[in-house]
């Protein structure tokens, strides 16, 4: 049987953009369906019916939700160049940080600084500062997986989070990441993408605005 | 070097039993320790810096934390009796259910029926009710890792929510799960869970009663 790969994504979705990556990294071919969030498809719902987003991707028929646990879908599947590293104790490091970065990074980067404005902004900074401290010190020589562009998010907030003087590995880190040639061939044009979060934060910002009155 | 390996967990966390569970399904041998989260040991926040939580699993002086990171690094340094399964797309479906107990369900389920009540809690309830019927539509023939017992909760909280009529294959799951002799040699005794449990609840509420008025 030929092999049919599918992945469901949006032009934008960091957590998509991911899997891009890893199946670029891999070399692996696929076919690619552009998911619209305000009209789902039949086939996304159908492919998964618990989360109902992207991305999904679809192996032989067979789908698989969950960024992380699709990112390790690819990696047992095509063995050849390892996202993750081979041994167990590096494995369970890998694992540790890109949970953190899913749970508490980008939640308090994305739902605090980025979607907040004020007080709640405050708060939510010294909380992604701390968090962001701790990449830092984990930073050592390190590849992460997973790093997203939070340049952005500081962009369109209007304030300055990842600053070279407090976290130059970070930092040096996020521009190797986004130097190599895999990442830079596969991100969504950068004015789109700040055009995208403006949006984003603008509609938010007003439906908190309209609640608090 | 002998093997040293040393496990942080309370009595009754059961992000700490799966830890237990696992060990003992493998047959490793292991040293406890256990914490008080009210006044945590110099160790656990050495070890465990970042979340400040058990359980950590340290292997060899090298520490791991995040229950189900520490559950592939066990699965991966132990190789008998596997706890994923070996196929791939096997282990995804392992992977993406294990997490959707843990961020959807267990969520909803403590959270929200637990740690509420009134309006919000039947708010809730609905969502939990969900979250069941997925697993209850996935659960043909599978073995889950991690199950808790949700008993407990429903005994403190004064309701049914994992009815035989409506999710009979999670009902049958979960007392297959609770007589397995190593889960049920594992088990805190139940009259100390439902105490200790009960107090938590009624804690919750008398904060969230005094901070409404």
């Amino acid at each position: 049987m030929a092999e049919e790969l599918k992945l469901f994504r949006t032009w934008s979705s960091l957590f998509a953009l991911r899997i891009v990556w890893a199946l670029k990294i891999k070399g692996v071919e696929y076919e690619t369906i552009f998911e619209d969030l305000s009209n789902k498809s039949p086939s996304l719902l159908q492919y998964n019916p618990v989360h109902k987003k992207v991305p999904v991707l679809v192996h032989n028929g067979k789908p698989i939700a969950e960024s992380f646990v699709i990112l390790e879908y690819i990696d047992e599947t095509w063995k050849e160049t390892p996202l993750l590293p081979e041994d167990p104790y590096e494995r369970a490091m890998a694992r540790f940080w890109a949970k953190f970065g899913d749970d508490k990074v980008l939640t308090s980067i994305v739902w605090g600084v980025f979607l907040k404005e004020g007080k709640e902004q405050e708060e939510a900074m010294v909380e992604a500062m701390e968090h962001l401290q701790f990449l830092e010190d984990e930073l050592k020589g390190k590849r992460f997986f997973g790093g997203e562009r939070i340049g952005i998010f500081e962009e369109v907030a209007g304030l300055k989070m990842v600053d070279e003087d407090k976290f130059p590995l970070l930092v040096a880190w996020m521009q190797e990441f986004a130097d190599s040639p895999i990442i830079k061939d596969n991100w969504p044009p950068r004015d789109k993408m700040i055009a995208k979060f403006q949006a984003l934060r603008d509609a938010k910002l007003a439906a908190a605005a309209a609640a608090s009155k």
